[in-house]
């Protein structure tokens, strides 16, 4: 790690938390230099859903790269690239019902939400975008304007107009309805709120502490776009491909996003890749009025087409996290409800839980015990408080069982240390 | 192609002027499904100086595939990590006298360019960014207040605040010193230009127009950021890794900016990746400050290091790439002294090359010429006026002269058409 | 009329509402050309608060014209700026225990407002300021960008960067308190909400619709200031001055404002006056750093004078103006009893009283029919649904009476003409 | 001055440079408490041009006062606002073939600033003016940012978007042209340099030490303004009503601003007022759409009117500036080629009038010596180091001359302080 301490930037961040030298990752599973072996409850931070290096996957992409197939293709036609589109189409959209047209960014995350902002603000031709508290959309200026972590948007150093944030699902508790209060602000022309172009939101937020948004609230905010003339933007970024269960989180919420962003585990294999999905009534870009280097990124597609194949066709996955995820919260709650003094809620949705810890410095805490003991997770949330429990989808059901025994002995044992613990129990 | 015309955005660029599916690429050469063959005069927008699918990178990829390396690290420590940063240090760095810290944003040059904005801002505490005339710099929204283009400025939709425009080396012609203005009016307390924290520049603008910053200028802008105590920032996104000959566009200037950003052509194989150099004393990032999901792209880690080891222990691409440089832009000239109604410039160093016609529609229809004669190559500056000439640095000699063939064909093809040709020549 | 027509910009709006020329004013009551008088309910939108021309101020700004005292002194010292800052401090602030920097800024209230924003950035070294729902703070960019209104925003034509609308006091309805909302998102470090500077605020929106904050509302958002390090800025532009009863109208809610600002009725007689009073620890301005040609208006200095020891020597103003508001108040609120198809609120402090009826077009339809027959009332509020009460202070008893009647009379007729009236009332 | 010093903010200015406090003042001169005289050659910053207390003026008032005119009218009509719109008719516009509508923003320079800033926008909806460096427009936000000054500047402590500074006739020297570079620059899609809504000038730069535009380069300003579809502003506010000779500072230039804003010496007696003149296809405005409380101060209609009728019915004033103005630049390089160690240059037109000291010192300490020998003049430009010479208009040769006989002495005075003074002359 020597150079790594001398030669990287300050701003390293994940390599502070998990402070080792990983070599190899097979499924849920990473290995240090010296042959260790970590369970992953984090799964890339939401990118690796499938799992490290999916073998169908990987021999897709062997065999493309040994056939000299096109690996950087700017946004020139590609056979991978062709096919990638056939097979969302085929496999996502049509059995869905949807129809969007597929923009291809730069393939980051924050590059899909730069897309989706610029292109919302063309259509409505106005400025201002609302987000919401605790909101997380990325590093690049445009969607920083959009997230909500104030150390995170003091790296600007810049002005960034055109973004209001707005409280969240929830965020007063219960018996508020946070999207009324909005509504009632967007109705009234001396609010001092300008007309937005669009709403931008995630589902179930990630970053933000595993805040997950009500269906009927979700509704009431696609029904306000409707009325006040704005567009409505998911950002599917870390809740979608499954995360939460079905491919895109808002699905059961039954919406229909003007804009959809897609990223992370889009590829499957942790290539980077994004996409922009449009509905084809905005998609009013001039060509290459956004444009970026690596859109083209032909491997990716290759991948990403063989996970579509592999995990799509039909819905055992889907069915799959979400009965391990009830076993999940299950557990978990039980952990609360024996160790009363831990002042802590479960909340989540699929395979993206968390564990809000009233006292933040127990997450974590917690989470570096896990650490100590072999498994991977992280913490999120403005002050770090939640616990984030982010299993690759793909994970069996014994290894959840193992990483969550991990997870509830560090727990006790912070618990003890900070004498919180039930001895009863 | 119908997939793509049908649910790609509108957005799509290069698939207009290239409306081919390419299937293989090998070196600088890509193939079409239908089996043609192109000579590549475009690299991939820069980012595929040592041509498609190089031997060496790949066998190093497959092997580092094959064995189930980490592919998706975040930025935690991988062995595949601390390997491309040992070799460019010692590589690239070392014999450079340079010492910077390396941070990794997401994988794009917009994204390494957003980073050297927000370090520049944070460590001078001002908002304030200088750029230049034709520059591009990238599309997210801080890179996008540092693009000289219009409509592409137009798509931001929103106000970008802490950008001025100053004209670049040369932009009033002859006897006309813009770094001299530029120290004027920063001198001046009463001037409007509040001062910035930093400027930022290519030394020779790509998409601006292949404009070469005299080297007597860069230093000026170099002096003037010490005087003025701000930073300089030398995007060598397109320029760098040796597209102009050197690795750095810069060093026959002798300047030391204060940040580098290198993407594009840095991993060798056309895989995202992006670094933002920083000089030690500013690397104040606080941890996780700027992060992202793909920051650790470990297959381009892995042919990063080949390439760096295959082509930068040694001068030999280098000499090679000027020796043939002096070579095209003769031919070129050639062509141009020819036919003296055909308004024109050649401009460029190493294999960063461009025609700037005076009548801008005569780019257009060469390039598409040249495409359909399978010549690759593109236009670029503000009116889409430059033909730009930027082969693989590995180009075999006789494959330029068989490109610059096919565009001294199109040349005189267009130039009849117009009645602009000599036919006495 | 017909030169204003045809010279006078667009823009012009009163006159569109009082289409009559005046000629003379005297007290509470206004002369056209053609001798006919008319009853204000006005008071020059709170300029007037001690009616037209009062004798004892006429008197003294005779008399120091006659001298040919100083007229116009820029920000130099003259025997009229000493005295009236001699009187304000031993009239005003010293009964009150108040230490203030007193700043002239340009005579207008938005000058003030500007001078106030700016001050209050510099000490807290932040940009964002908090404004409310339906407020009003002045036309100028800055005062602006802290206004509610949307069409008067929409004037801006360009982004006004730094400031947030946060909902006012009551402005969710009753068991909502809007200061814990704020108190949530201010503590919460991934709101989305940047920290502010300060927090602005009338204790009564004018222009807002007569609102009034609750006194507890307002303590609590003292107390957060005190809380989250912000300064709290009264603008007492339209509210102060007697208006409310009390000079200054924050005076029973007993909170110290770190800033306020001063205008409208300050100079008495309708002369622009404006002051921004500081707190001595925050008066960190560099000389000359904010300046303006007129802020040394010395007429409006005498007058002022001549106001403040004519009617703030003792309590008989605002003893006058409490009592007869309860009377105002009983009147209206004796219509909307006798009338319950008119969906209307009667609200307000002092003399600063406001009719919200729920169909907007009823307050313009009033309004205009008192007009018609000689009382001067005008509508404010988001949809100007608000009918304004606003006499002069010093208005006799019988007057208000006899306004009161034309304006039930004008509410009858609107009401009958709507179908709306209680016949049998 | 106990008083000032105690309760005055810190940002009180003039006062520092003239301590003394002022009780009477007449014509060109003003009377201190101790019965001193001073002579005025600062003219209130140009609010005074007429002088101070005129006969004329005076009666008017004191007429309109006794007779309890309408003194505070917001936007009504009344009498005196109807004479005054007559009278600017027949005397300013009439005789010059000009046509305009005329808005009475709030009643300062700095707010017709921001009116004219505002209906620029409007009309060609688009964000962004282009100013000049050493231009001054005024102190709230949207003239600020117009403003070169940095410290003034950096007084706004948040973003102003939407302006540009632009190098000023003659910023380069001699053989450059700023105008066509601006040009070039507009015409460049490329150029960085977002397409503006207007230009706003000073025909003479005050505040920013005197600097005189050309008149050839004022008509390619109004040239490009028409090529590139931008509104010209010419803000008169200093160089209007005389200053320079014609009534309009740009009348010699030949060209005819879209918008033009006039104050301070508009009301001649030095009450505040301000008019923002506005060609009649570009009243664009919505009623009310900008407003203010004093925008119809009565009193300055009164004076402004007998002004006019007074001293612009004829061309006596104009020529004897214009006559006296040679006369002073003549005595005053006369004091230059006196003293070659003096390195200074005389700049002006009619009586706006300054002496560029290249060491700024000796300006600060000149003006000094001034006020101690009685003579009221001030310092302007980017160090403070030009000497303003601006008596009023109506000054007696004589009055002028003991003026300079004053400024004479302080300059050889402070010369031989700094050993140089040419004692051979």
């Amino acid at each position: 790690m020597e150079i790594i301490n001398r030669l990287e930037s300050e701003v390293r961040g994940y390599v502070r938390s998990f402070p080792k030298v990983f070599t190899h990752a097979k499924a849920n599973k990473m290995t240090t230099e010296d042959g260790a072996e970590y369970l992953d409850f984090f799964s890339g931070a939401g990118a690796l859903n499938y799992g490290h290096n999916d073998e169908v996957m990987k021999k897709a992409l062997l065999d493309y790269i040994e056939s000299d197939g096109v690996t950087h293709g700017l946004d020139m036609a590609t056979d991978a690239k062709q096919q990638f589109l056939a097979t969302f189409e085929d496999v996502i959209m049509k059995p869905r019902n949807m129809e969007y047209k597929i923009q291809f960014p730069g393939p980051t995350g924050t590059n899909a939400v730069e897309a989706a902002l610029k292109i919302a603000r063309k259509v409505k031709k106005r400025d201002r975008v609302l987000f919401f508290t605790n909101a997380y959309h990325g590093m690049t200026l445009g969607a920083l304007a959009v997230t909500g972590n104030a150390s995170k948007r003091g790296g600007a150093g810049v002005n960034m107009p055109g973004a209001t944030p707005i409280p969240y699902s929830g965020y007063f508790g219960e018996g508020r309805d946070t999207a009324d209060d909005l509504d009632m602000m967007l109705s009234n022309s001396s609010s001092g709120l300008e007309k937005p172009a669009a709403i931008i939101l995630e589902t179930v937020q990630g970053e933000g502490g595993i805040n997950v948004a009500d269906f009927d609230w979700l509704k009431k905010i696609e029904a306000l776009c409707r009325k006040h003339d704005m567009l409505l933007i998911v950002d599917d970024i870390q809740a979608g491909v499954g995360r939460t269960g079905p491919f895109f989180s808002f699905e059961p919420a039954g919406i229909s996003p003007d804009i959809i962003t897609v990223s992370k585990s889009l590829s499957g294999y942790g290539l980077p890749l994004a996409i922009t999905m449009i509905k084809p009534e905005y998609d009013i870009w001039a060509p290459g009025e956004h444009n970026g280097t690596f859109r083209g990124n032909n491997h990716a597609f290759i991948t990403a087409m063989a996970a579509l194949n592999e995990y799509w066709r039909d819905d055992k996955l889907e069915k799959s996290v979400l009965r391990m995820s009830d076993r999940i919260q299950e557990r978990l709650n039980g952990i609360l409800s024996a160790n009363p003094a831990f002042k802590a809620e479960v909340r989540g949705r699929g395979f993206f839980i968390g564990i809000d810890c009233e006292q933040a410095e127990l997450a974590d805490e917690i989470a570096a015990e896990c650490f100590k003991n072999h498994l991977i997770c992280e913490t999120a949330g403005p002050d770090d408080n939640v616990i984030k429990v982010m299993p690759p989808l793909i994970s069996p059901d014994a290894d959840i069982e193992a990483g969550l025994d991990i997870l509830e002995t560090a727990i006790k044992t912070v618990l003890d240390k900070h004498g919180l613990l039930n001895n009863a129990a």
